[in-house]
């Protein structure tokens, strides 16, 4: 019997151990997957400690990458070999309403990578093929594996506002998601603002392309941003609805708060506070595997890169822990 | 000295008077009208109490139609005579940069009647030219007045969302405003809903176009919604941020809940609420003078009409009673 | 072995002829439907005289109405039985680029029915399951019929043009797409502008729907229409580019013409025609079996159905002739 | 009496001779600005030789910038020494339907330099106060006045499209509007294709950011596009038809041919060519004062600028026929 080594976590809220684990033949429409990168996300704290409905044990981990090791029946255009990422998307059924309406973030039986299927702190992972997103040349396993996730939905999110070149666009949360946000819209053309809390991330905001820092701290955020004209589209990458409401008042007329930061805590905001600028405040569900294509195109045409940093996938625990207190300098990627 | 007469309110809170005041020649850029006609809407209770800036004394009345009466130095396009309009858009500038952006009602100097200068409960109102809607023929001074707010805020609300014909669409709160979105809903090819408390409004709702009646006393609104397929759009007009709330899971893919009714209560909606389905929440400010004109060439086209209860002016003080109350149906109107 | 009555045309241009055909279980994926009717298509005439690369002997027909009668492997939702309508849309590959874009229509594999594999003049058709749209309870299947070519072509069109109810809209030509046209834009809320050759229909479009109708042959089409106001949107059902060209003029700022009348011919518009306005002129794809679906469900809703003549399948050459010669009022639909 | 030099026409295709003209002292709601800089582009051409309607002699020139010199009556915002632009859009009414819209190019009553008053090949020129741009501080005269019309129109247009940041855009042409498209695009974050006649400009296509070169001379231009994956706009600033129609078959699914080169002679576009990929072909028309400014911010944001030749008012006529007969490497500007 062929086995493979993944980090397991056995209940909720347990710890990451490696393991090994059984690998068995990809079913009819599925694909496995030699797993080289993969990246640690903030929703894998979720994933473990409840936050999503799952299967005990748990593999995490959502931002893979790899090349394709074994194909299922019925897969097409695909061989062995190809180089291939799948990320938050991890399959869609292409017969629901959503997919048939081609709203495949809303598929009724979508997927996601360790809660619908062990994910990619592992050497092999198994997936369908509607998730496979394929890596252009030139760009490493390590630089795809966040794209999957982080990449995409920031892109995703800003590329889809009214926002055009030349307007002010402002991220909030410079973590994982928000320093790719900055990089992205810099290269998109915004006139780019940073917002975080305290200076310290002051100067690598500067360097990943922010024209104006704004710190929350310190400054009145919505009066900053009317100083700089007022917000065509806030992006909050920060979980943190009292700091996604403060910057409602700094968007100008039928400005964008675009939500990507995952809270169930209330927004602060009232209908007093939308009506007279024609403010609209929404959520964006990160993106599809072709989504995920076009994010590393465009990575590549722009050289927007995740910071990252690599660990084996021996030291997953110790990776996922920098992650979670917040002492990854942007994104730790385990690689097999 | 010529006089007219016209409703006052002396201070904070207090009570409608009919007095004479002194009839002034209109100003450079503006106009003078002979109020046929004044629809007494919600927000007239803000003006009285407090919810906006004012100078006392204040007359109340931003639903007004009538005919020009005199015209002020460089007043192009407008004779004596002429049948008008002027809503809740009361003038703008043409100079700011929202204006010269065409978001007029983002003009850094909008003017609204009653707030900016005395409102139409009067047989004479003074009025920017910009301010200006021609009412079209085949429409009486009665049905125009409240196409200016309570008409052209749900018509041009609805027009601008996502939805096209064929798709879910629901109104919540049937009154003033809402018993207009639901016969405008129907006219667009909208599969509609109304959507009240209690059973009252039901027979009516049905009346005014909508295919299904969510009562949400006894309903769960967003359970109702979802077993209709989910709403593309929740027109909200009840200003109530809990009823407003409670729709937001009635939502299907990438809906969106529009809201026009002003209140400051805090939505009860979270991050995690929006983000997976890109749900989003927006606030839409009525509209322009082109925009009501439009209004009510869309109303003569499609039959929609307010249902009102005519008063003289005398009886100012009990319309407003009757609507402040909640036992207008739907819309008083005093006619002078 | 078992046989189906089938219509087929042995070689370009060639007669229709009624013949006994094998019927083979349907492959994996695909879905046998026992027809009930099937409307007879301007594009028919393409298909058989070379406007397309086709395979002979060929069966004309796409727009197709029956129930489920036998499933092959792999196929899931749907049951022997079910009612069900496959139009020009005969299928997609759910894996190409376009595809995994949402935009089915664009699949680089899309198929169509008498093109891709026999159609449906015939007792019998075999087709992806892709290509399948449920018809709702209360909708005939003869008049389910036409809405999977000729009612999703022009409600689609309409629908996703930039126009909102109150706008004024004309449709130009009033045959088997444009009598549908003018029912669905009346039904959207549309100002409603029927635009023929002769006077012949001028009767027929006002009961149709249309608010103003316009004689090309003796009117100035582009002066009627700015003396309407300037159209926001011509859709262009006639394959005609000469009369398509006559219409732009007529339209207001940003107008749209929005052609899905195929024909070859140059139209006659040049970059000057198009600056100073801002306008577009756009080619309409059909739509999907969802977007059929739809078209059904708001079919139903609002009442627009396509006039229809039944013919059996053993008349089709009859009804095909009817067709092609210009004396259809206003779809043939063969009934089996 | 004042007196400033001034170039004339003095009748259809007549040369530019160099003339004192009397300063007038503007008019209510107009500005005097003494010119610093003014732009000469290929419509000067049209101007003198007939393609509008004008009253001789002509002074042409609609790229101005300069400073305030005098303001006539009513005029608020502006003072004496304001560092101001005016492009093609030489004012409008703010009372016409399309500009109580905010479409503003539509105005009834626009206005060019030029043509509805002497233009900007002068000293001194009398604009209406709605014309007139503020030049950021830290751009020049020379490189504002270019920005007026061949940079808005076509940062204009290219914002406008649905293109997003990495998407496939191609410019048609490099000469005054074209070289300034490539920039544009590219600081846009468009994958970015440069195409014109020969191999002589691919050097500068590529230092003025293009990925990608495509001789049309020498090369399919559809074939091309398409294999590098099919374009999402093509931006048409050679007034060319038949260069324009060959870009159409490189469109992929819903892309869009966007035309800002003036031209009378029919684009050789037919129906096929649109409907099956979803096509769109459209005329857009250059930007008001606002959008002007907008550009000109983008401009100093992005680093964008016309590579310019200056020459002095005196030589007009030299810088005239230099761009008459394409020897601008791109653009003359006449400085005073």
């Amino acid at each position: 019997m062929a086995t493979h080594k993944a980090v397991q976590v056995e209940s909720l809220g347990g710890a990451l151990t490696l393991t090994d684990v059984e690998t068995a033949p990809p079913p009819r429409g599925h694909v496995r997957i030699a797993v080289a990168a993969c990246g640690v996300c903030g929703t894998d704290h979720g994933v473990i400690n409840g936050a999503f409905p799952v299967s005990w044990p748990v593999t995490p981990g959502h931002e893979i990458a790899g090349t394709v090791a074994e194909l299922g029946d019925g897969v097409e255009g695909f061989a062995a070999g190809d180089r291939v990422a799948v990320g938050w998307f991890g399959g869609n059924c292409n017969r629901c309403l959503p997919c048939r309406k081609g709203k495949f973030m809303q598929c009724v039986e979508f997927q996601v990578p360790s809660l619908a299927y062990p994910g990619g702190y592992a050497e092999s992972v198994t997936v369908p093929a509607t998730a496979l997103a394929r890596i252009p040349d030139g760009l490493s396993f390590a630089d795809a594996a966040p794209m999957g996730c982080a990449g995409v939905t920031t892109y995703n999110a800003l590329r889809r506002t009214k926002a055009v070149a030349g307007d002010l666009v402002a991220v909030l949360g410079i973590g994982g998601l928000g320093h790719l946000g900055v990089q992205w819209a810099r290269a998109m053309g915004f006139e780019t603002v940073a917002i975080a809390r305290g200076g310290e991330k002051a100067h690598d905001a500067k360097e990943l392309g922010a024209h104006h820092y704004i710190n929350s701290s310190a400054e009145d955020v919505a009066g900053a941003l009317q100083d700089l004209g007022g917000a065509a589209v806030v992006l909050a990458t920060a979980a943190n609805s009292a700091a996604m409401g403060a910057t409602v008042g700094g968007l100008g007329p039928e400005g964008e708060l675009v939500i990507v930061g995952v809270t169930a805590d209330p927004l602060p905001i009232s209908p007093a506070d939308l009506i007279q600028a024609g403010i609209s405040v929404s959520g964006h569900p990160s993106g599809t595997s072709r989504d995920v294509e076009e994010t590393m195109h465009f990575a590549l045409q722009s050289g927007v890169r995740a910071r990252i940093e690599e660990r084996p996938l021996a030291e997953a625990a110790e990776a996922y822990a920098a992650m979670d207190e917040g002492r990854a300098r942007y994104r730790m990627v385990l690689t097999m």
